[in-house]
């Protein structure tokens, strides 16, 4: 993972000067991050009180000075000066060069730990040269990592739900590990990238993990501690059920007052063993969960029933937007599963208490390679919302193809929903160019880390984790360039071969990956259950709601209010139209709003038969010159890395000729239309 | 199951002679029944000497006399006589009524209790009326039962491997049961209709498993006795890895002497401890099994490394024919699962030992509903060779659906492989009408017991096991005679209209089952692993195999000489001329054998497509009739067995509503012909 001591070595070459409180958990991270790198590399560390004066004798000496932003009746002038324009927000830092000393000025503990690891990102560039004060603070509250591990192990979902990366750092053998030096080295991970929440078990709540919230107390408080020092709140992962199942009461109606005072009564024990605990993360009314449908009740008296239970504690109940039938009737071509979401919540806005976070998946169907963004993001002014990503692979190849999402991220968060120059889904998560009610909240993304060796199983796959984390804290942040910070901080002796190659296995690997997967929007054609591999029927005829209607004639789904399902209608002007509308469609969701012939001609001049045959050909070649591209540097990495990223790229290569030969061949045997380059058809 | 207590009442009413010896299990076992029917109906039973005379005064006041042959020697005239045309084969039995008496003469133990269970199912009819000296004859000398019960539980196959019954009746928490009882209840059940051999694990041998042959032989000895007093010998699957997995040898080549002896020393320690055992049984070089290709050597090579070593003891090795390639690549047309068993053992016929019986599924591919019937069949004249039927359902409806196989197993036995009036495959098996160097083999059929109450799951599966071992039997006793028998046996009380229902749901069972699952013999469309349900393409991209090849204009699989896999090729004259033309195949065959397109016009008079929108809807409109009449029999049959096949039922009619839609949606938006008749397609 990125920070090897390495990385660390511009700054331990340095004379660092720490002024911070001594209680701070934050700080004596900071204090002991310094300390190792200065010990290690030959710099010094001095530790002065966070009252100190910064500037003029107190720094000189100093090539790094770390301190707090003073209070504003420190008698000090100049730093006073300096704290005029300081951001509000927690985790937000200043950085100043003049003279030879780099400052940084953390709002609080955690801005100082945040503007550290800015110095270490920069390396060798953070002592060089002067710049004036620039402050830096992160677009969102919330940036947050959800866990679907398992304490026990599931019999079909295994130890982490959609887990390709071994076993969970959390839990072994039904119960939390003894041993939980994984955790702490993956709190200082995320701390050193702004991560600041964790939920640490599956969203899907079984018996052993309902318990957590009771018996499992004593090891929640141990995690929590782990995280703590590196400015994270940990979550839980509750079932609306719990009253019944936990407790022994005979309902879990959130008007009930039993149920209230449960839930008050839990939430208090909690607090008592982790005093910074951040809340709870609930799938309600969802593929099997138990929620306040089974008494009439609606979701915001479900998760109202909760944040009142957390308000007084200052906690928070993140409560999923992932809402659908799931034993739907694939005869039925009137249910649409993609209108789900909206059709439940955007009645509900308004209605939720402030200590609740919508949290919605970015598209209306499933974490799909290609969706289009969420309606129900654009249908929430009134409540707190959070984007959720999905960093671990279940759809995008599950860590055995490299495929690094930082681009669909982007494109996620830079989408505008209602127009051209208007806000920006990131602006919206943020709460911070919305109407004068809209509340801060921002993106959770489900992990992608596990025991092994790696952490992500594929080890390129560390990117997402990383990348990911910067876009929650900047969601404007250029891709490419937080790529090129983890290929920095990861590999930091790199040299340039290693680096061009790493990026041209991963630049355009999402669009890849989409290219040999399913086509122009249509999702899914994966294997039910594992959903790993192509089964271009598999989920045809399933209750599952996730169709293609492909017959000899055409393929895609008619969502149009016009003719279909009227989905596009959920959208706000002008996407309702441009997505209603076959000429405006862009190609890319052309599938996903239309059923189309094979022979119909794309913006792009093919037929859909031809560019799936064009696309899908083109891009499992692509997979083969990535893996001659990292044979190529063997020798330049470490060797058991390059290994296990070479077994990986040649299963990526296997399983793209497999979706290619697939795709291809259930097109031409259902069109009829010949590949016009000739190219084998099975 | 059937024998009841109250089937037996006829015989308890009577008064009864045995005359058998005191110490033989089997004879023994025929006291204790007669013992227990008498007391419990008011009959009662004499116990004789074997060498008493059995006619005239000895035998008057009784009704019944059951009683060996008596030797050649014997100085009673009248029964010297009765003797001079004894059939040879053990467990054939004569039955006779004069005057008052009814007389069964068994060759041996054996054939003394199935002549018991004889009269147990002639009922009152068998003290009716006179009956001259008539002898009955096992067809076979092997009538087999395999299990493929795991000790522990596999993470996929669970259990029992393709088991819809519950858990296992021999094994329990990774364990032989402790309480063997259901074991002892089950041997009584197939003791009484002929079966005379049992395999009680898997043949697919995981690690636990391949310890009964060490380890576990004290437990493999208390199941044999369990089975020993009803006729029935213990056999075991073993691994042909075991030398090196269980033993400590660096090989298992089956020409390297370490691995004879070890061989030889394993099974002189199993009939330490079974006297009686039977032997083994062993699927090699298939699916992941080992085998002897791994040494080069065939597959003659290893069965008689394994029949040498039983040799001295009288054991025979059961050698499966189920060799294929199962990392086929679906691209490649030219290789065919079906041509792999004649392939591979053909060119082996001679080569195997006596002691060897090569146990042949009954069709080329695996347990469909409709297959051809093997060409290896016909390929063996030097071989002895068993045909192996499949009692559990795995292609066939896994006992959620109603399906008695009767007629599909008499269809297969009264095959002709070679020309009308010719040999059937029940003479190939039996080994009686064959050439003169013809070896007398048998049936082995996939029991289908479990721990569950009714000890099929579906009740009415009970009427496969008693199918299946009365066909082991007599492979030309009519079937609807012999499901008569079950019901008569199995509901003595049944008034007419529960006889009659029973019929109306089981007859054309199978069938209808056909007529709603994949058609005209290209099998499979079932959900991948656990085979249940339909997925008309689940297997169509895989490695197994198993494929359809539609596409927009047809479907079917052409394994013609002229333009195919050549298939048609492994069968003799007239077969390979009738199959390979598409004039004279046979409808029901047709897409096993031959790619055609949907407009096809089938001997029925109507096209391919037509035919499955035809046999589909009124396949399951079926199911609503068979529910509507069970329905009608409330109250005439326990209420729980009443209530379980209800809920079995009903599942069907959903099943196959399912497989209805499925189907004919498939067809329609492949082929784009409308069903003439209007009906729903999705």
């Amino acid at each position: 993972m990125w920070l090897p001591d390495e990385a660390l070595r511009p700054l331990g070459e340095r004379r660092v000067l720490v002024a911070v409180g001594p209680d701070d958990p934050v700080g004596a991270t900071v204090v002991a991050e310094v300390r190792a790198a200065t010990a290690r590399w030959g710099g010094s560390v001095t530790v002065a009180s966070p009252d100190a004066s910064l500037t003029g004798d107190a720094a000189r000496g100093h090539d790094v000075v770390l301190a707090l932003v003073p209070s504003s009746t420190a008698s000090d002038e100049p730093t006073r000066a300096l704290a005029d324009d300081v951001p509000t927000a927690s985790g937000s830092f200043g950085v100043l060069r003049e003279g030879a000393t780099t400052t940084v000025l953390g709002l609080d503990a955690a801005g100082l730990l945040y503007g550290l690891h800015h110095l270490v990102r920069a390396g060798a560039a953070a002592s060089e040269g002067d710049t004036p004060l620039t402050w830096y603070s992160p677009t969102n509250d919330v940036r947050m990592l959800d866990h679907w591990d398992n304490v026990d192990v599931h019999p079909v979902m295994g130890q982490v739900e959609r887990g390709y990366a071994g076993g969970s750092i959390f839990y072994a053998d039904g119960r939390v590990r003894d041993d939980l030096s994984r955790v702490a080295a993956y709190a200082r991970l995320l701390g050193s990238v702004g991560i600041n929440a964790v939920s640490i078990n599956n969203v899907n709540v079984h018996r052993t993990e309902a318990r957590l919230l009771t018996d499992g107390l004593p090891d929640v408080a141990r995690i929590a501690a782990l995280f703590r020092p590196h400015g994270i709140r940990v979550h839980l992962s509750v079932s609306f059920a719990a009253p019944m199942t936990v407790g022994d009461l005979p309902t879990s109606d959130p008007l009930d007052a039993d149920v209230q005072a449960w839930w008050a009564a839990r939430v208090a024990d909690v607090y008592d063993v982790v005093p910074d605990f951040g809340g709870f993360v609930v799938k309600a009314d969802s593929e099997g969960q138990p929620g306040p449908f089974a008494y009439g009740r609606d979701h915001a008296d479900g998760a109202n029933l909760l944040a009142r239970a957390l308000k007084p504690f200052g906690g928070t109940v993140f409560w999923r937007a992932f809402v659908y039938d799931h034993k739907q009737d694939w005869r039925d071509r009137s249910t649409d599963r993609a209108r789900a979401a909206h059709d439940h919540f955007s009645p509900l806005d308004g209605r939720f208490d402030d200590n609740v976070v919508l949290q919605v998946k970015y598209g209306p169907m499933d974490f799909q390679t290609r969706e289009p963004v969420s309606p129900v993001i654009a249908a929430m002014p009134g409540t707190r919302l959070a984007v959720e990503l999905q960093v671990t692979q279940e759809y995008t190849g599950q860590q055995q193809h490299a495929v690094w999402l930082g681009p669909q991220w982007s494109e996620i968060l830079r989408f505008r929903p209602w127009k051209d120059g208007g806000r920006t889904v990131a602006d919206v998560a943020a709460g911070t160019a919305g109407p004068p009610d809209a509340r801060r909240a921002g993106l959770v993304a489900v992990s992608n880390v596990g025991d092994d060796a790696f952490w992500t199983g594929h080890p390129l796959a560390q990117a997402n984790l990383y990348t990911f984390a910067r876009l929650a804290w900047d969601p404007f942040a250029d891709p490419q360039t937080l790529l090129d910070e983890w290929i920095g901080l990861t590999f930091p002796d790199a040299d340039p071969v290693v680096r061009e190659t790493l990026h041209r296995v991963l630049d355009d690997s999402w669009r890849t990956y989409e290219d040999y997967t399913a086509p122009l929007g249509v999702g899914f054609m994966v294997r039910p259950g594992h959903h790993y591999g192509p089964d271009v029927d598999g989920y045809e005829y399933t209750p599952w709601g996730t169709y293609h209607f492909a017959d000899r004639d055409g393929i895609g789904v008619d969502r149009t209010r016009a003719t279909g399902t009227g989905f596009t209608g959920q959208f706000p002007a002008p996407w309702r139209d441009v997505y209603e509308d076959v000429a405006t469609c862009p190609d890319e969701l052309l599938l996903f709003f239309h059923h189309v012939p094979w022979s119909h001609v794309l913006h792009s001049g093919v037929s859909v038969a031809q560019h799936v045959y064009d696309t899908h050909w083109d891009g499992a070649a692509r997979t083969v010159e990535n893996a001659a591209a990292w044979d190529a540097i063997a020798g330049q990495v470490p060797a058991d890395l390059h290994a296990r990223v070479a077994d990986r790229l040649a299963e990526q290569v296997r399983s793209a000729h497999e979706w290619r030969d697939q795709l291809r061949t259930y097109v031409y045997r259902h069109s009829g239309i010949l590949d016009t380059t000739g190219r084998s058809i099975f």
